[in-house]
């Protein structure tokens, strides 16, 4: 640790501007970056050097997308800006009394925080799920998700155990919300458009594709109506849906679920629920289920009961709680939240600086959208307007581009999306670096010998 | 072992044909199978299940293109044909004598054995350069460099010490071949084109990057004019070449070379050389050099002095060693002689099967490339013919695009050139996975801290 501090210090250049640190470039800090004037200095602080775009890392995992095409650096976003600074460091703790972060390359001072950190997969405490599960919330977590999918199929080719070729072909995804729904949508288009062809030795009739949701329906975040037509697309596709059910335990080889039953598989994807992805710091005042409550200015409560609030420490986006407006629950953890606190929050430091009045934050409900497949998708819009289909399809593929970062990437996920449509083909199915995540020894054996000189 | 010989199997269909068993899917091993008609069973043998672009890894390297434009799946190559096996596994061992291969998942029989194993970089036996050099053979050694070359600047604004940010800021590139010359104009266009973008903190201009070759001159394996030509592009690139001397030894942090200079660097960029990717089981009758030694028919010599040979084992592209048609040397370790002796070998399959005489190999020359950035590349071909600057640049595009394997690649890879033509960008700048591959204590702080949760 000394060696370090000695080395690395963050080194931002001095400035006469007020300092705004943002840490966590997601959506929320993307967009207020982006709304924030020439008025401040901007410190922007990730532990990636780029943005990701989370909504499409399921088609990374799934072999439609190359890892490239969702995800844009800072630097490039930033430009030449010299007011505003890109560190690729880790925040290990904020001490908000003090006004100072602390970080793997030394500690900084700031006149404005804003915690965008997002969230992080929240395996309810279950040390076995969290070794042996499959999350998605990065890049690389797509990737090995990718080359672990893959791997399996290559090993059923070569298992003479028809027991364990059966464990190997069967995958399992907890937690029926939009992201579960379309991972197990693209597993099942994998196994009727792409693995018959790749793997014509095996039966791939006998992939199985589990849904497996807690609560008593498809998408409980969306109408009844949509969940519905959801899960009729979801079965005809050939994944069985198992409701009112829970995961209490996964050893790497078998699924143990609440109500009994088992299902033994090598792949287990956790799409079940997600925390705050909270840094070091804030007293238990300030944590409302493990996220950052804050106030309607997005301001983090020093104290949520004495609604007393730090005047310069913001929270936006998954790591914040804030009340609704109609004061029943919470805002829900989807991007326009993030996206529209970032916009807000932008504009009411900018009126802070000028000594105006801020505003209070009102969340405008844009939809909520989810995709099952190839011409199949819902969509929920305000006023109980609702497209399923094709047509829902469609919105979803225009959402998407236009809030994907870069206009490469919009031009390369756009090719990639329209070769695919028109081939049924995808071409990234490789598995670049083995995925060790298996209990199995065979897999272990096999992928650690396969990496011994990667 | 035994767990997993009880369970894995390389479990190929029985088949009345005979079996080619081809070891390596490089330029050799595609274009052999490509070659092979209906009358074969054949089984295809990697260890990653995409075939490697080599070529233009060095592209991937310095963020030029995606790492799964340069790669094409095997088993999308192969399609539905159910004569032709793939088999991700690992050849432990051959016994040409028992006509066996013994692998990861068990072991197998052949009719015919081709070694198509490529080759690996030859790091002249020094450990230490082994260690912290960075070869770029493989798809995950171009993502390792990729992301270590993007560290470096991270790092640099944040460091303090004018005496590491130097260090840290210096790239060592060894061999000056057409691999060699290519990542060194590629760093120099990075330097040049977009650093002094993303880094407005840091002077750029700093940036220094050495390439180092043992012989009097750029290019040795091509003319004396097309070396000097290239030196002057690379020079006025701003890349400092150091000819006639050798890499004695590297610690991570300083090369020490052969003539007393030194060099303080943490990149060590390794073109210098290849070995034969030999598997087990040949005596060293059989070796030549570290490479397989073979007849004209591509047949591996038992004996070379005898010249008696295998006569169902074969070995192609940079794993075997051929005698020049003129008996000066041997081949040279070309993508074209890969590519000629599978397509060769292919026919004489064909041939020895239908009972006909097979037919000696011999090599047409179709020329050597090297491109230096852009407009500017030296093309050579037989008759002296010798192109440089723009037009032996539009060749080598024109080549590569027409060997790289897949129509998707050839688009994706297309549309990226023409896009960092038109605007000078690179896409694809992303720290994926942060390299490891740093002795510096800071480097491995900061990194080791990055990649506790990935």
């Amino acid at each position: 640790m000394e060696k370090k501090d000695q080395l690395l210090s963050i080194n931002i250049p001095e400035s006469h501007k007020p300092r705004v640190v943002i840490v966590g470039g997601g959506f929320g800090g993307i967009h207020l970056l982006s709304g924030l004037k020439d008025d401040f200095q901007i410190v922007l602080i990730d532990r990636y050097n780029y943005h990701t775009f989370q909504p499409l890392l399921y088609q990374v995992a799934t072999a439609g997308l190359e890892p490239d095409s969702v995800a844009e650096p800072f630097r490039k976003m930033i430009g030449r800006n010299r007011d505003v600074c890109f560190r690729m460091v880790k925040v290990d703790r904020v001490d908000p009394e003090a006004q100072h972060i602390y970080t793997t390359a030394g500690s900084l001072s700031y006149d404005y925080l804003v915690i965008a950190t997002g969230s992080q997969t929240n395996f309810f405490d279950n040390p076995n799920i969290a070794k042996n599960a499959f999350p998605l919330k990065q890049v690389t977590h797509a990737l090995d998700l990718r080359s672990h999918i893959f791997q399996q199929f290559e090993k059923s080719e070569m298992i003479a155990d028809e027991q364990v070729r059966k464990r190997l072909m069967t995958f399992v995804v907890v937690g029926a919300g939009p992201t579960g729904v379309e991972i197990s949508g693209a597993l099942a288009e994998l196994k009727n458009h792409i693995l018959p062809h790749d793997y014509p030795q095996l039966d791939v009739n006998r992939m199985r594709i589990f849904l497996v949701e807690g609560l008593e329906r498809v998408l409980p975040a969306m109408s009844a109506v949509s969940g519905g037509r959801t899960q009729k697309y979801l079965e005809r596709m050939g994944v069985e849906i198992i409701l009112s059910d829970l995961i209490l335990d996964y050893d790497g080889k078998t699924v143990r679920l609440r109500n009994g039953g088992e299902i033994e598989t090598d792949t287990l994807i956790w799409a079940a629920g997600v925390n705050g992805n909270l840094p070091d710091g804030f007293g238990e005042k300030s944590i409302f289920r493990g996220k950052l409550a804050v106030s309607e200015t997005c301001q983090v409560y020093r104290d949520q009961k004495t609604r007393d609030v730090f005047n310069n420490v913001f929270a936006i986006g998954d790591v914040a709680s804030m009340s609704a407006e109609d004061g029943k629950g919470t805002l829900p953890g989807l991007a326009q939240v993030a996206i529209q606190q970032g916009r807000q929050l932008a504009a009411n430091l900018l009126r802070i600086n000028r000594g105006e009045p801020v505003r209070a934050f009102r969340y405008r409900d844009k939809g909520v959208l989810a995709t099952i497949g190839r011409n199949k998708a819902v969509a929920e819009f305000p006023g109980k307007i609702c497209l399923t289909g094709w047509s829902g399809w469609l919105v979803w593929l225009i959402v998407h581009l236009w809030f994907l970062i870069g206009f490469r990437n919009k031009a390369v996920v756009f090719a990639n999306w329209v070769w695919s449509y028109v081939t049924y083909d995808r071409g990234i199915r490789l598995i670049i670096r083995p995925s060790t995540k298996s209990t199995d020894p065979v897999s272990r054996e096999m992928t650690g010998e396969m990496r011994e000189d990667i």
